[in-house]
């Protein structure tokens, strides 16, 4: 027999009843407030095609690389899991979903499959059948379709990453079409910052078909940039993403980037070439920013593909990505001598090395005018993992100086359960401060509403 | 006048009531299950020779390297603590015994005092002699003896940590006895890794013996190894144990093992080629791993005999071994890369770094089938460190993927101490996510029931 | 309408009844105990002159790098706050004082300006005038002049902060008046350890003026601090104090400290030498603590002057400094193993790393006799920095080898402020371990104590 899935609608709060209180009416002021997705990795395709999503296996379990890596990690073959008869690898997955208990994966997924698609029993071995049915049959019907459920989810704005050679045809059509859904792209221009990658050519190429000419030398490489994001700005983008292992940043010296860019081209940059490479193009990035106004974010400290056996079988996002001890003080220090006090600059830190949040990038926020820190990220968007951001960072650098919630997901029909997680512990930290005395309780309303809405509405200048 | 020592019944489980009876009831469903000790420091010679213990001082307070520690910390010479009187020993350490408040070496001790000797006072200059007189009596019966203990302590498993070259003498002792106690040995081969050490021959010498050939090249070396695991395992081992300064693991070129194992023959091993040799030896232990299935612990991270005055005239574990930082992504990359997808392996990581926890173990854990996490070490093995390691680690790798506890003492009588306060540390943890809604009783209880005790079995293969 | 500006009773004390009831008990009897500020930096100027204090602006807002570098972040430009109207900033400051909601800087303003200066209305805009009217009418009052509020602020002892070439001319001041507050120096040499800062040639002269005598070797240069710290210890001084980017000690080769210095002379000393330098004159430090009793003090791993642009144009405590990862284990064991047993030594550490709290510093205290950990540091100065301090170091250390509290700050009226927030947060870190039943309420009661007056006392030598 199986149990109901029920939401409690206390859940994430303290048990203690003056926090839980408080907690409560801070949420219900921001629960039902639009959702600004400023940065995530929705296929943008769902939203020009509006197509009916695929059966419960391949919208749930496949694409979600938090499901995949735990249970991996507990000894299942991925093979199973990606090539697998979708019934088998839902039932499979539903065998192992105790593995999720205490993880913001549980957590998200129950909220998905109760609110979402209206299941009423707990996910198990014996309820995956009916449950896998019932999410089949929903996913048929035509409030199910992608842009019903961008609107009911009430979604302001939704902010995909797009590399910098990317047409943007879906964005196009999307802007094209009737529907007024606010989906916007992200410049995202790794692949062609990474000179010593096998893959850069292709990349470089790609990107100098879409600019429309050759990038036969330096200057040109930095013209197709200034272009791309002048294009991806009319298209509606306001930000760009930039993910380094380092957030190393120097200037070379003068005729050094025409020197390892032509050395790229023969094929001979080394990783000491790309990361001064990456460097000084970071550099340049934020040099553009001041024109063009695009803010710019920093995604560091991700070592990637760390499994190669998995990276060679399965490709990216596959292979065990693996934080590293990250250093911001030094290595921020030539680009926000350079343009951290420019009002007209908006630079966002992430970090997944949680050391650095009240050692350095909460003195740095709490100093630069340009800095803006970014919601916790990845591992450690979570109920314990926002709790610590919010207690490392706030004392420093206040939540004026934080960016508001991003959900970074590619699963779109978690997007809410992710948002609603965010007010929930927000709410709760608040209210902590309220219960004790820390902080008066109007100030609170403001606040929460800042963390919900406000704050990314304003740093990403929607 | 002197105070009572009471244990509180629900000590260490949070005020609120919501969360304290949730862990009072999960407690009570774990506190009673035997104990899985897969990791100490017992000497096999006490459960062996089941003579009885010497005098308190002797058994609680010179072993005891937490209770030194602190003492000499704040201006007690160690001479006075060693090589005094047991009896002014033991008046001393009562009359600082208030320097134990709040941490785990005092909870533990309170426990031990009460529950294993009946005493019912607390410690002080006043009560000591009277309770010196109390243990003293109990020792001397017959139900204070080793084994005697052992089975009132439900003990289902003891390992102990055994050099490479160690006869096993007192463990086939113990199998050869009619006594049915379970106790396993442990093959650490440190000493015959370090080849930079002044010791190193002496010790490459007693594993020849042992091995029954002189180790005169690599290829003996690495066979003496394989025969003692082999030896190791049929008295019962079912792991290996290996102490580091970094968990930098990498392959040696063709040939550059034999050059260093002469070089070491020769006294010219440096500390670098030692850390390269260790490096090198890892990924061999991991290989061997696969084949005789036992289990792999690393302990990385302390910086041994760090204070030379006290080594010099103390030996080792009295010379102050203190934490450095530790990074595992980039050093265990050469041995997860070779070993850590294969399901015959598992490798279970310790830290000194609690900074690790979310960055870089939970995510190797939440990805690789071959990590586990080990519990909180040492400094960490407490109440708050327990807790900070739940909370950082769960939302990543899940408790599935750690390896329940264990209590790493040289101090037999206090392992139902430290085994009670990690199961009320993990049952108050489970509470605080049930009295958040974040997990449904019937999870938790199966989860404290797993990090209690099924995990640990799990994990060490017993 | 303005708000009234209220300080609960029960301020920053959990609100789970159990816990904030003895927290309240605990404080109660903490609460008025004299203060011991064993490090700080007000000037010692306006205890000697007792002229009245400047208007609220210059009092409160100017020097206070914790407000003007939040206000800055914000993007209100220093210029308008250092060279505006007074009663404009003021206005400006008063309307971004939300900024502060949850910081520490907000706590202990509210606090100061509620107790000390009476005001009973939040500050916002619409206050500020009345607010800055009531503040100056009581500035020009006798019982508002520093020593007045010193007294009423219970100061036992303040200890400033004072160059080696200081001449106490104000200590000197104080002393022969007839007002009985205890005010003392302490040495802080950093100025002339900075042997490649341009000024330093300016700052020897200065130290071999002050001594009597030009400072053409390394034999007088040491000497001249020799007697210099003779100097202060007889103007009062029980400490010194020193500030570097790494704690990194290591003996210079013989004759090695002489080069230098005469390569300092000559201009051409590099980072690199001074680097060297420092390490070893830390050293020297503590060979002459040892002779002279003076408490050494450490204060490492501030980045100082990041922003060069604000550096320039403002100076020093003005330039962004920002904390960098800090290594203690291996940098301080040629000091730690040349005095840290000898019981005459006391070295307190601090640090702006959290990460390094029960990974390195809690170790090294709880181990070697002379260390002791010093209060959370500057932007971990706070609620949640100082109950992170407890609880990742007292398991380790225990309270016994901590310094107590000391409020490090230029602004005097701030601090009964700082004080009574330390005062709160160990009441409730104690609170919560009664609470849970890990000690008893009068061990619970010695340690608020301990915590609040005796340890500062007994680490500082008072």
């Amino acid at each position: 027999m199986a149990d109901a899935l029920v939401l409690h609608e206390d859940r994430c709060f303290d048990p203690d009843p003056a926090v839980r209180r408080v907690a409560h009416t801070l949420y219900d002021e921001t629960r039902r407030l639009p959702i600004i997705a400023p940065h995530g990795h929705v296929d943008p395709r769902i939203l020009a095609t509006n197509e009916p999503f695929a059966e419960p296996a391949a919208l749930i379990v496949q694409p979600d690389h938090y499901i995949l890596r735990l249970l991996y990690a507990r000894g299942v073959p991925l093979e199973t899991l990606l090539d697998g008869d979708a019934r088998k690898v839902w039932q499979l997955f539903a065998e192992q979903y105790f593995l999720f208990r205490g993880t913001p994966t549980g957590a998200w997924l129950d909220h998905e499959l109760h609110d979402v698609f209206g299941v009423e029993q707990r996910l198990t071995g014996e309820t995956a059948r009916s449950i896998y049915d019932a999410i089949a049959e929903r996913l048929a019907s035509l409030e199910f379709r992608p842009r019903a459920l961008f609107e009911r989810f009430n979604i302001e704005v939704l902010a995909t990453t797009d590399k910098a050679s990317d047409s943007l045809d879906h964005h196009r059509a999307i802007r094209e079409s009737e529907w007024p859904g606010r989906v916007i792209p992200c410049f995202r221009p790794d692949a062609v910052f990474k000179i010593a990658a096998p893959g850069w050519p292709a990349e470089l190429e790609a990107l100098g078909r879409e600019h429309g000419a050759p990038l036969v030398d330096y200057a040109e490489f930095v013209h197709a940039l200034e272009d791309r994001r002048a294009f991806f700005k009319r298209m509606g983008a306001t930000a760009t993403d930039h993910a380094v292992l380092e957030p190393y940043t120097a200037w070379l010296p003068p005729d050094e980037a025409e020197v390892l860019f032509q050395q790229a081209r023969q094929g001979e940059a080394t990783r000491a070439d790309e990361r001064r490479f990456e460097a000084h193009l970071l550099l340049e990035m934020a040099r553009m920013a001041l024109d063009d106004g695009l803010v710019m974010q920093l995604h560091p400290g991700a070592y990637r593909n760390h499994n190669q056996l998995l990276f060679e079988r399965f490709g990216p996002d596959r292979g065990g990505d693996i934080p590293v001890a990250t250093e911001f003080t030094r290595n921020l220090r030539p680009l926000l001598n350079a343009y951290g006090n420019d009002p007209r600059f908006t630079l966002v830190l992430f970090t997944l090395d949680e050391s650095t949040y009240s050692r350095e990038l909460a003195p740095l926020a709490g100093h630069y005018p340009a800095v803006r820190l970014g919601p916790p990220w990845w591992f450690h968007d979570s109920l314990e993992g926002m709790t610590r951001f919010r207690e490392r960072t706030t004392e420093t650098a206040s939540i004026y100086k934080t960016a508001g919630f991003n959900d970074d997901t590619r699963a779109f029909c978690s997007i809410p359960a992710r948002h609603d997680l965010a007010r929930r512990v927000d709410a709760n930290y608040l209210a902590r401060l309220v219960a004790r005395h820390v902080i008066e309780m109007d100030d609170a309303r403001r606040m929460a509403r800042a963390l919900a809405y406000d704050l990314a509405k304003e740093t990403y200048r929607l």
